[in-house]
């Protein structure tokens, strides 16, 4: 799809400075754009690339004054960072509507859909499963009998969700993530083999929760493993059985945290991170990419590192000497030749 | 669906002490029951919890007796905890109750399917396939040609089985694990590039395994991956070409073991740990989370921990003192200062 | 299938020494065929496995001399290494040989297919898309909309490729990746909660490209994340938004790589390793297991490790006094009792 300037700037209440009639049909960053793209510039550091850039079209603030000659159209708004944002959103939008039911697609006659929701090719919506209005459920999805979509969700291709969850409204899940699939929980039986417990609990996922793909959430023993409102996790995240997430709380990349933890809310947890089960972590701790954590952690807003962490100045001061470790130790060596020279003086 | 506390009481050859005619339609912990639930107290420490609870029915031991007045219906039985899981693997079985052929599915017509197999919509099950009595294929699995799977196995929607693997009795894997993608092997030229080394091996699972979500089992590139029997992994585990892992031996998420080696039986390791390849484990070797296993463990029976790993105890005293760093430092540097003014005086 | 040892000798343009009507229908180590199985001896220190093997056929270099009695036929090549390596690669492409369009599939009328596709049973191919001559779609996969892919491409049962990315040629993707999910990108909002940045780039892969299964490549924000030619990546890896991996770099299980971090050509890049976001790899870096990188490396060829890394050796050298930790506080100690004892002499 093509937009001309003009149109632009009346979407953006912006005023066009430069060709009105230009057109562009996709967005990029001002310092890699092409003929036809528009892109912007929000902070004075990056000025210098208005001047070199090839964007039909620059977004910038109303009061900016060029200092050198350019060749884009710009268009004056309040806020040029705001306003770029809201073509992304826009732009993201039109990509990703997608409507109504594609055939063959597998819908349980006990299943309930809302208003304007898409069903994908070849996904399967189980007993008694219910959709909310304006949900997208792309090909390949599983939705396992009794699950619970809120309105307004949107389902990735690929996503298996088991029997009996519940989703709430606005979350996002991406391709290959897997919820409600069954805690690790076996009872180790004398001859040395494992007895399977079963796993009957379910998995709850707030409002607003975006978790990326590749990512694997088990069901609870008994009760439910719960993802609150607004939590956002990234790709290949294992969360164990009867996990608690607090609200707001975002996890990176690769991270495990195992049975029965619980995170309170606005945590900032890195990548790779580990973390023990049965503990909890107080309201806004920051816990450093590839920690280990193995106690609970009471006092709320701090950052640890390491493994087993410690607070994080504590942790980078200690690793600032371990690479000094043979030295240390040839100096002791040293101070004991020394002293027993001493002793024979 | 319904049962009254008389119905429980007679499945679990146990006495009713209340109202035989209450009825339940979920299970719960005891702390979190709520009126319809049924509950168990097995363990004294938890008593207090059964003169609070809101279930209608508790499951009690035999001869236990009451202290304070309570609201539920006890079912009084030989073991508590024994005749809760009972009830909860039956739970499980009805949950789980799937069978007959979906449609659409794609069924090769050489492929073989024996009694009472479920095969969900949009499973494909690849010629030559053979798949054993009471199995479960959920919607959207993937089984290639002539792979061969037992009795009584169940897989989740979006398991992805590759051709000529061969799968056990009593197999269970979860949503979206990968079985039989090619191992890692390539051959480096001398150009910078690599050649794809042909991987032409497969994977075999023997009875009794079962495999959590998301995880990757490569095939052997020639030969077999073998997972043997009672092996329980959890998910996002990564296991490379020509790994052998012994029975019964336990792994948590994120774990990776690389190719060719050899993990002896009854073995524990943790979560997130490394294993390089072409190494062997002694049969009961234990391995702490986040741990880098480098060489072959020949001893049986030890707890290792650490990257790179020493015993675990060695590793524990280490890590007391490695945050002492610092301060350690300081010491030494005191120590020369004080040793140079000693030899100035 | 059943070939001859005079077949094969034809094939591989060798001399038949032995029963030229023995027939093979597998390949095998040497060290573990049955009869019935075709085997090579390549290194003269497996040798003695010739006189002990059942394997029917085994390929030897033309100036074999056996120096004790065998049972196998052989046949003679120039290098029996290479020989054994294209019969591995002709197993392989018959096993793989996979053509048509299975029924049921979804094949947008907007979508371009070249010659001799293979789509499997409830694989999906979005509006616009271009799947170029060759190329094998397995069951359940899932192309995008505007998505390209190269020549002789093979994408495994369960892959997800997002709308707008764009594959090369002989590029081969296993089970369950997922190529364009959205990066993890949110902006924090004053009341602590996350607003989400809407990732519109793409992900790029060139030619001859292999990636394993349950990996995750996030699309750019804006841009693209690009995985140049020859790159190898294996199983359950995440590369995030933007993320540049320069050609015929390595990459091992279950590491991970953030935001916009470009790795340079020819890097080999260990299991379980972590790089931070928004740094540079210098070419030909090579990576230790475990490790975690926190800043740009500018000097080629380098090996590194540990977390945060430094130079291989250094990192060695500490790690083998790390153990010794608690036996040098135990030394400072007594240098500090000895100290004071001579002051008070």
């Amino acid at each position: 799809m093509q937009f001309t300037a003009q149109q632009i700037g009346i979407l953006l209440n912006g005023i066009v400075d430069g060709d009105p009639d230009v057109t562009v049909d996709q967005l990029a960053k001002i310092e890699e754009a092409t003929p036809g793209s528009l892109s912007f510039l929000a902070n004075k550091k990056y000025e210098q690339y208005l001047y070199q850039t090839k964007a039909s079209i620059v977004i910038v603030g109303e009061d900016f004054v060029p200092t050198a000659p350019y060749t884009s159209t710009l268009i004056r708004v309040k806020d040029a960072y705001s306003a770029f944002s809201i073509l992304l959103d826009q732009y993201n939008t039109l990509k990703r509507d997608k409507s109504g039911i594609e055939e063959p697609s597998f819908i349980h006659p006990t299943a309930t859909l809302g208003q304007n929701v898409y069903v994908g090719a070849f996904a399967y919506i189980g007993a008694n499963a219910v959709i909310g209005d304006n949900s997208k459920i792309y090909p390949q999805v599983y939705i396992g009998d009794n699950v619970e979509v809120g309105e307004n969700s949107t389902f990735f291709p690929g996503v298996k969700i088991y029997y009996d969850c519940k989703i709430g409204n606005n979350v996002i899940i991406h391709s290959s993530t897997v919820i409600g699939s069954d805690g690790f929980g076996f009872a180790p039986q004398a001859d040395g083999t494992y007895t399977k417990v079963s796993q009957i609990g379910n998995v709850i996922i707030e409002d607003s929760v975006e978790i990326g793909s590749n990512t694997s959430i088990d069901r609870a023993t008994m009760g439910s493993t719960i993802i609150r409102k607004g939590v956002k996790l990234d790709n290949l995240i294992q969360l164990a059985h009867n996990v608690d997430i607090g609200a707001n709380t975002v996890i990176a990349s690769q991270t495990g945290v195992s049975g029965s933890t619980k995170i309170a809310e606005n945590c900032v947890i890195g990548g790779q991170v580990g973390i023990v089960g049965h503990i909890t972590l107080a309201r806004g701790t920051q816990i450093q990419a590839k920690s280990g954590i193995s106690r609970s952690i009471e006092e709320e807003g701090k950052k640890w590192a390491g493994a087993p962490a410690t607070t994080y100045n504590q942790h980078m001061r200690a690793q600032v000497v371990l690479n000094r470790l043979p030295d240390l130790e040839r100096r002791i060596e040293e101070l004991e030749l020394k002293l027993r020279q001493k002793n024979t003086e």
